[in-house]
C-alpha cells in the first residue's frame, strides 16, 4: 500500500512544542469522510497508528459502520512525522531528518486541535478513537480536552507507555540506527538503511502478532506460504516503503515512547490525576494477546477513569486485532463503538 | 560472571553431525557434582540454555535440593557452541568462527552420550533436566536415549522451537550480523561488534522477562536503578562479557531455532511420533509469563507423550522464572523435580 494521494492540508502556522522546539509552517494533512452538520454536532476524530496514513483507518468507516459517513463526519488526522504532515522528511534544512524537533502526543493534539477549530469552527467531539499510537492521541484528547471530548475509545494503545513497551522501541531503534548506511540520519535517498530496515522488520514480527497467531500460521491466510516468505514479503516489504521514511519512524517512535498523559501541561507527570480528570466516557479495547499493550496496562488505566471500562478483543491477531486487518475482531471494535456512540453523554 | 575455570574436558574425537560436517578432535566441557555410585545408578544430567557455562545451573544444585550431591552424581555437560566445549571461538583455522559447522540438538546429545558411556560406562539416566535450550537438549535425550531416561524434566524449553520463537531467534541474528564490525563472523578478537551485542541486548530484554515484571519494575530488587539502568547494566554488560563470543552465539542461536525433536534419525520430521516414542515420565515446567517459550507449546507436545504433564510456574518473571533467578520460582520447580525423582519407574 503505497502512501495515499488523496489528502488534503492544513496549514497549522507555527507550532510551539513541548520539548521546546517549534514547528514553522507547519502543516497538518488530513482526510474527512462524510459531511459536517450546520450545527457541527456529528463530528469523529480517528487519529493515525505508527508509521500509517489516514487511509489505514479506512476499515472502520463507511455506511452500516459505527464512523457511518452518512451521519458522521470522520476527521482522520495524519500524525505529524508520517510523511503527509509535517516530518522530518518533508521539511527544508535545517529542520530536516534528524534534526526535526521532538513531538509528544500533547503537540499532536494541539495541531490536530487548531485544524477542527480554525477551519471548521467545531467546538465538540461526539468520539474520539484510534488505534495504537491512535490510541495515545484518543487518551490525549480526552485530557487536553475534556470540554470536547464526548466519547473516547482507544483499541490497542494505552494512556503511558509501559517500560516493557519501551524496551521494545529501543530495540528497533538500536537496530536501525546500527546500519551504517544510516549514517545518523543523514543517509541519502538512494541509499537508506535497509539492512536496518529488514532487521527492524524482523523485531517487529515477533512482537506485532502473537504466538498463537504463528502456531496456526495464520499468514497463510494472508497470501504467504511459509515463515520466511511471511517475514520478507510482508513485514520487510512493509517497512522497506520508500514512502516509510527512517528519520520519520524514529520520530514517531519517540513520540511512542515518551507516551504519557501524565505529561499533559498542568499534571506535572501525574498519569493518575491526568486520568482521573477525563470526564466522558472511556471504552478501551485492548486485545487479549497483543506482546506490547497488554489489557493489563488498560485495565490499570480504567481504575482511575471515572467512567473509564475495558473490553478485550478476543484474537489470536496479537497487536493487529485493533488495526483492522481479522474481520471478527474489527466486529467487535465495531459493535462496541455503536453501542457506545448510541449512549447519552 | 566471567567463565567458569573448573571445568573438566573429554575428548570426543571426531564427531560426525546431522549437517554433514564433522567436529574433529572435539572436546565436551562438563562438571560434576557428587560421587558416581558404584552401580552407576544416581545419574542426573543438566545441559545448559543459550550462552550459559555449567555454573549457571548450580542454583539447582546442592544438598536438601532435587539435585543433592550427596545422592546423586550430577553431570552438567557445556553445550557444543558455548566457549568451553568446542567452539568456533575454540577451533583452529578452517573451521573456526563462521565456518564452525552447524551443530543440531541431537548432535549434542550424542556428543553427552559419548561423555556418559566412554568416561563412565553409564546406562542409565535417573533424570535428565535443563532450563530454555537446556530443555531442548532434555527432550532430545528422551528420544534419542529412551533406554538409558527413568525421568526427563525440560523446563521454559520446548520440543519443537515454535515458529514465533524462530522470529525472536531471526530478529537477534538479523541485528547483531548488521553491525559493521561483524565483518561476515571475521572480526577481530579486539574490534568485536559491540553495537551489534548492544542491539541484541536490548531485543533481549524485551523478550528474557515479562511485561508484568518491567511493569513492576522488579529490576529494582536485582539492584538496578532505572529502565535504562538495567537495560546497559544487565542486559548490555551480559551480551557484551567478552566471554560470550558472537560466532558462538549465532552457533547457539541455530541449533535453538532447528530444534525439533521430529529431527531425530528414525522419524523424518514427524515431530509427533518422536514426542510418542518417549518411554518415560516427562514433567514440563514453561513458565506462564514466558513470551517465546509459551505453555501453550508445551501443552501441545504433552498431548503426545504418553507420561507427559506440564506444570505451569506461576510468575512474572518471564522465560527467567526457570533459570534459576527468582527464589520462589526455583522452590517450585524444585518441588516438583523431587516429587518426579520420588516416583518410581
Amino acid at each position: 500500500m503505497p502512501r495515499p494521494t488523496d489528502a488534503e492540508f492544513f496549514d497549522l502556522g507555527d507550532l510551539p512544542l513541548q520539548s521546546g522546539g517549534t514547528l514553522r509552517g507547519a502543516r497538518l494533512a488530513y482526510r474527512t469522510y462524510g459531511t459536517l452538520a450546520e450545527d457541527r454536532s456529528n463530528v469523529i476524530v480517528h487519529p493515525t497508528w505508527f508509521s500509517a496514513w489516514h487511509d489505514a483507518n479506512e476499515w472502520s468507516i463507511g455506511p452500516g459502520l459505527a464512523c457511518d459517513p452518512d451521519r458522521y463526519f470522520v476527521v482522520v488526522p495524519n500524525q505529524l512525522n508520517n510523511g503527509l504532515s509535517s516530518s522530518p522528511s518533508t521539511t527544508p534544512p535545517p529542520f530536516d531528518g534528524p534534526h526535526f524537533p521532538l513531538v509528544t502526543f500533547h503537540d499532536q493534539v494541539e495541531a490536530q486541535h487548531r485544524l477542527l477549530t480554525g477551519k471548521w469552527g467545531i467546538e465538540t467531539v461526539e468520539l474520539v478513537l484510534g488505534s495504537s499510537m491512535g490510541a495515545g492521541q484518543t487518551y490525549q484528547w480526552a485530557v487536553s480536552h475534556p470540554e470536547m471530548v464526548r466519547r473516547a475509545a482507544p483499541i490497542v494503545g494505552s494512556s503511558r507507555t509501559s517500560e516493557h513497551n519501551q524496551v521494545f522501541i529501543k530495540s528497533l531503534r538500536a537496530a536501525l540506527t546500527l546500519d551504517p548506511a544510516f549514517r545518523g540520519g543523514e543517509y541519502a535517498p538512494d541509499a537508506r538503511p535497509t539492512a536496518g530496515l529488514r532487521a527492524f522488520a524482523r523485531i517487529y514480527a515477533g512482537w506485532g502478532l502473537s504466538q498463537a497467531f504463528y502456531w496456526g500460521r495464520e499468514y497463510r491466510g494472508m497470501g504467504f506460504s511459509s515463515l520466511e516468505d511471511f517475514l520478507v514479503g510482508f513485514w520487510e516489504g512493509f517497512w522497506l516503503d520508500p514512502d516509510r521514511d527512517p528519520n520519520n519512524l524514529l520520530a514517531m517512535l519517540w513520540t511512542w515512547e515518551h507516551g504519557d498523559v501524565g505529561r499533559t501541561p498542568g499534571f506535572d507527570g501525574d498519569t493518575e490525576a491526568a486520568l482521573r480528570s477525563i470526564r466522558c466516557p472511556v471504552v478501551a479495547m485492548p486485545a487479549r494477546t497483543d506482546l506490547y499493550f497488554p489489557p493489563e496496562d488498560e485495565q490499570w488505566a480504567a481504575q482511575f477513569i471515572p467512567q473509564g471500562e475495558v473490553r478485550v478483543i478476543d484474537t489470536t491477531w496479537g497487536h493487529f486485532g485493533g488495526l483492522g486487518l481479522n474481520p471478527a475482531d474489527n466486529a467487535f471494535v465495531d459493535a462496541n463503538l455503536k453501542e457506545l456512540l448510541a449512549r447519552p453523554v
